[in-house]
This record gives structure tokens, C-alpha cells and sequence, in this order.
């Protein structure tokens, strides 16, 4: 309630309380979540917080989206081998730190029986697939990839066996799982079987 | 405590016991999970359970084995399209079941930061994958795969796509989900990406 060093208004408040909001899900989880344990974290005032973001849903959503953003980018190096095998390697590093993790958290809330907020988080993930969709879109554009080719399905079926390895067999991620999954969606993306 | 049916041994009680497993954990979720609660449900005293199971971990991994063997069957119909589509379509329909349901909540536990048996629940995922290795050798053996294709590596790319629907993007699976995971995965077996 204190803040030791106050942070002024703006673009640097928001980015902070964000960080914050990651840390205190890595840290304490989902359930425990408090916005008054975030702003003690930002050294702010709790209506700082409250003034930008109404309620802990609003907040976690929106530092989910950021972090997503910020650790899965969209790549565009000019060919599509290179982009698939770029997005995979970005899933499997973001679903080893410690961000990530607290972001799956959240992600499988409504699975494992906890309440969690009910789509925003979903709505996360749906909303970065669909920023990413122009890595095959423009595939397409310089005929690496059959026309009519939906990106949806082939950016899903990059990233679903890294996903599948961390959430329910529990094995280790690496580059070589990246490679791998990218090399499955776009020999089936060639083969038509996403048109 | 006061079983109101009492059942004998053998057989019938141990099937009985899994099947109310399952249902406790579908209706209260892993956290309130109790071997009392189990018994009461079954109409056996708890010790009748704690003799065949020493704790609630033995018994829901054993629970969830039971429902994964029951409910995912390992097709056999002679040719490697069908039974990979049979696979993926049983995969799908336990997702889309309170059993499945409850298991994959068991499964994801640990990753929404919940306490969680350590590995059994994932070992009976792997357990699972592994009886399930067959449908890819016999494949092989009718030449209908190329020789050195990795079992597990095929199967995985099958069932990833599901799995990553029901738990990350929170999509509807149907039997077009499935027949499509399994054409990509026997796409990139053909292509050799599994060799």
C-alpha cells in the first residue's frame, strides 16, 4: 500500500503492472491472484490499477495477450520453411520459461476444474493465431504453398504437438520438436490437405 | 459407511470402484477427491478399497488406465487409414465424454498449479501410446508405411491436434477434427518425416 519507488502514469505503468501480473501467476497461481498483490509488486497504489483495468479478468487478459505478443512474435523472414520452423521454436521456448508457464496456467484453468475466466483466455491464444495468419497468407502469395491454403488449420497443426508433449505426455520441448512439427504442417499443407 | 448394496469381491468390486473413480472425480474434480467418498459411492467400506489400492493416487491412476483402455480402444481392421481415423474418432468422443473430461482435469492439474499425483496420470498417457504402437508396426509390416517409421512419434501426431482444440483453443472436435489428424500424420508418414 506503500509504494517504496512510485511510478509515474503512461506506457511504463501499464508495463509494469503487466510484468507484475506474469510474475504473480508464475508465483502464486491462478486462485491466489490478487490486483492488490500486483500494485504491492509495482510499488502503486491498488486504484492505479483499477483504473485501467476493471477487474482481475480484465487484467489477466490483457497481460496474457502481451505476453503471447511479446515471446511468440510473428516471424517474416521471406520464406515459409524458415517462419514455420521460427513460430515453433518461439512456442517451445515461451512454453519452457517461466511466463509461459503461468500463462498455460491460466490457459487450463476451466480443464482442471478451477474457475478461471471464462474465454478471455482462450480468446488470447484464438486472437494470436489469427495475427499469424498472414505468414501463410503471404506464403501463398509467393506460391510456396497451394492456393486456397487456410492458415488457420496449418498454423494449429504447427504448434498442437508441442502443446500436446508439454500439456498431457509431459515431455521435454526442444528445437528439434519444433523442427519436427513444422516439417508435419507444411507437408500437409503442400499435399493440399488444408485447402 | 453404512454400504446400503453390499458387493462381493473380485472383479465386480474392482470395476465398480474405478467406475465411481471416475464419476467422483467428473462430479467434485481431483482437489476433492476422497477414497471415503469413493466407498460410500460404491457401497463398500473404505477399507475394501484401501486393500487393493494403498492410496487415492494408486487408485486414480489406476482409474484412469481403466477409462483410457475402455473408452480408446486399439483398432485392428487391416488397413492403416482406418485405424488411424478409428483412433483419432475415439479420441474424440472421450474428450467430448464426462470421463474424459474428468481424466484430462487429472491430466492438467500440475500445469494449473494444482497438487496432482506426479507422474501417473501422465504415465497412463504414455502407457497408453505405447499399446497403441502396433497399429503403426503392423502398417509397416503390410508395407503400407515405409520401414523405420517411429510408432510413437505418428500416434502423437495423430491425437496432438485434438488435444490441442479441447484444451487451448477450447474448439468443438468432431469426426472432421479427427479424420483430418489423421490424414496429416499418414501424409508426413508416407513423406518419411517419421523415419
Amino acid at each position: 500500500m506503500c509504494p517504496s519507488a512510485p511510478l509515474g502514469r503512461g506506457p511504463k505503468v501499464r508495463s509494469a503492472v503487466l510484468a507484475a501480473t506474469i510474475d504473480e501467476l508464475s508465483e502464486r497461481g491462478y486462485a491466489a491472484f490478487t490486483i492488490e498483490n500486483v500494485a504491492h509488486r509495482t510499488g502503486v497504489h491498488k486504484t492505479t490499477v483499477y483504473r485501467r483495468w476493471p477487474d482481475r479478468e480484465a487484467l489477466i487478459a490483457d497481460a496474457l495477450a502481451e505476453s503471447v505478443a511479446a515471446e511468440i512474435p510473428i516471424p517474416d523472414a521471406g520464406s515459409v520453411d524458415e517462419d514455420l520452423r521460427a513460430l515453433a521454436r518461439s512456442v517451445v521456448a515461451w512454453t519452457n520459461s517461466p511466463s509461459g508457464r503461468a500463462v498455460l496456467a491460466v490457459m487450463v484453468s476451466t480443464t482442471a476444474g478451477l474457475p478461471a475466466p471464462p474465454n478471455s483466455a482462450r480468446h488470447v491464444f484464438r486472437d494470436r493465431i489469427r495475427q499469424t495468419l498472414p505468414v501463410v497468407t503471404r506464403a501463398v502469395d509467393r506460391g510456396e504453398l497451394p492456393d486456397g491454403t487456410d492458415p488457420a488449420e496449418l498454423i494449429k497443426t504447427v504448434v498442437a504437438p508441442i502443446y500436446f508433449r508439454v500439456l498431457i505426455t509431459g515431455e521435454q520441448v526442444d528445437e528439434g520438436t519444433a523442427d519436427a512439427a513444422a516439417a508435419v504442417a507444411l507437408t500437409a499443407a503442400r499435399a493440399r490437405l488444408f485447402t
